[in-house]
């Protein structure tokens, strides 16, 4: 069943939800067309937004995820304004969790390219990856017990089913997912899974498997999965004094 | 089957293919740490490498695939230089074909950071990606007719069993990836697939399932894979004059 002792990331995670009394990841996808006016013309309009949302949420917030699409879309400028971010969270807020929404995943060492630029230089305490290519091709990133890794399970696109779906002796592929990252690639207790709240049944069966395995959860508000029964997985136990 | 007419990129490379007389795609895996003195010292030090090894390799050439991991490893300077690289490329044999190897897939709109970096602002004219979110979230990369995307398949690494050889239905997962992308995904004709060189009883499968599509083959050399009995696949059937 892999460890019950959280790593370093695990743990900093825990003693900052129950310090804010929060479960709550903000995403900072921040899409520079789509930002109010008064960022889009500042002179580094991803920062300047990301500064503001920091300034308004940290209260509540136990981690933040931006989405490295949107930074690279920008292309060194987007990858600077990213570091300024991350440079701001850990001057300020050293307690909250950063996730880099990479969804990465190469062969063997070709991953220490992104476990140097993500990890290390940026600074981030975990990365989302995929997990098609197996365990042995993310040991740059498994091996990191000062990180967090989160691994791809049950994603909350539409169209997760196609391949997420399909069953192996009659367990789809998520569950195996959830198994094995359980199982054998969380020895150093820092694995997380994404789980969409958009398939709430799924989520359930994945806490079966994976128990001592924490989530991230996508897919609250735009994508239409709701808090609605969370109570009853003990996902969401307790009240904000 | 899926389309028989090879798109805008795929029909390039097959004149490519057949004016070099050559299906040999060189790795642009610009590590600094292991370049040759004469080049990690240089200004750009991934940049004159590249185009060292473009010089000399550009007769026997059709495609070049820089993987992403080793340019962001070393952040805005190393796109810059990946940049210059494509630059290079297009402006001295803009009739090879440039795969960026970034291995990236997140869901539907997100996608749309990523094209923009890779296809629209470096100029690559495909990507490879993971398949495990589906053809829906891969939308945004897939309706570019104008660009090919190569799917991972059967990866070459040794741990590629892990997920990749779970049986559905007496089909293993690798070959239901080959098999939806060249019914569903490939409508355009801008699709091809991964698949090691170290797996050849799995590639002649997929050649098979998926007879209509190009196959990105790496792993030759290093990784174990060699050309032996290739020829048998009908993958090589020309000698170069």
């Amino acid at each position: 069943m892999g460890t019950m002792t959280p790593g370093v990331i695990l743990a900093k995670y825990n003693r900052r939800a129950e310090a804010a009394c929060s479960l709550l990841c903000v995403g900072l996808d921040s899409e520079v067309e789509k930002l109010p006016a008064r960022f889009r013309e500042a002179q580094f309009p991803q920062f300047a937004f990301n500064q503001w949302v920091i300034d308004q949420t940290v209260e509540y917030a136990s981690a933040y995820k931006p989405n490295m699409a949107f930074y690279e879309a920008r292309g060194s400028q987007g990858l600077d304004e990213l570091r300024m971010t991350l440079d701001y969270l850990h001057a300020n807020h050293p307690d909250v969790v950063t996730i880099c929404d990479a969804k990465r995943a190469d062969i063997g060492n070709t991953n220490r390219g992104y476990v140097s630029s993500i990890f290390d230089f940026l600074g981030f305490d975990a990365i989302t990856l995929h997990p098609y290519l197996g365990g042995e091709a993310l040991a740059p990133f498994l091996e990191r017990s000062d990180k967090a890794c989160v691994i791809l399970c049950r994603t909350s696109n539409p169209g997760a089913r196609e391949f997420q779906d399909l069953e192996v002796n009659g367990q789809p592929l998520w569950e195996i997912v959830a198994e094995k990252v359980s199982a054998s690639w969380n020895t150093r207790g820092n694995c997380m899974l994404v789980v969409g709240a958009t398939y709430p049944d799924e989520m359930r069966r994945i806490r079966q498997v994976a128990p001592n395995v924490t989530f991230l959860v996508p897919g609250i508000g735009a994508q239409g999965g709701d808090l609605e029964g969370w109570s009853t997985l003990g996902l969401i136990g307790k009240e904000r004094a």
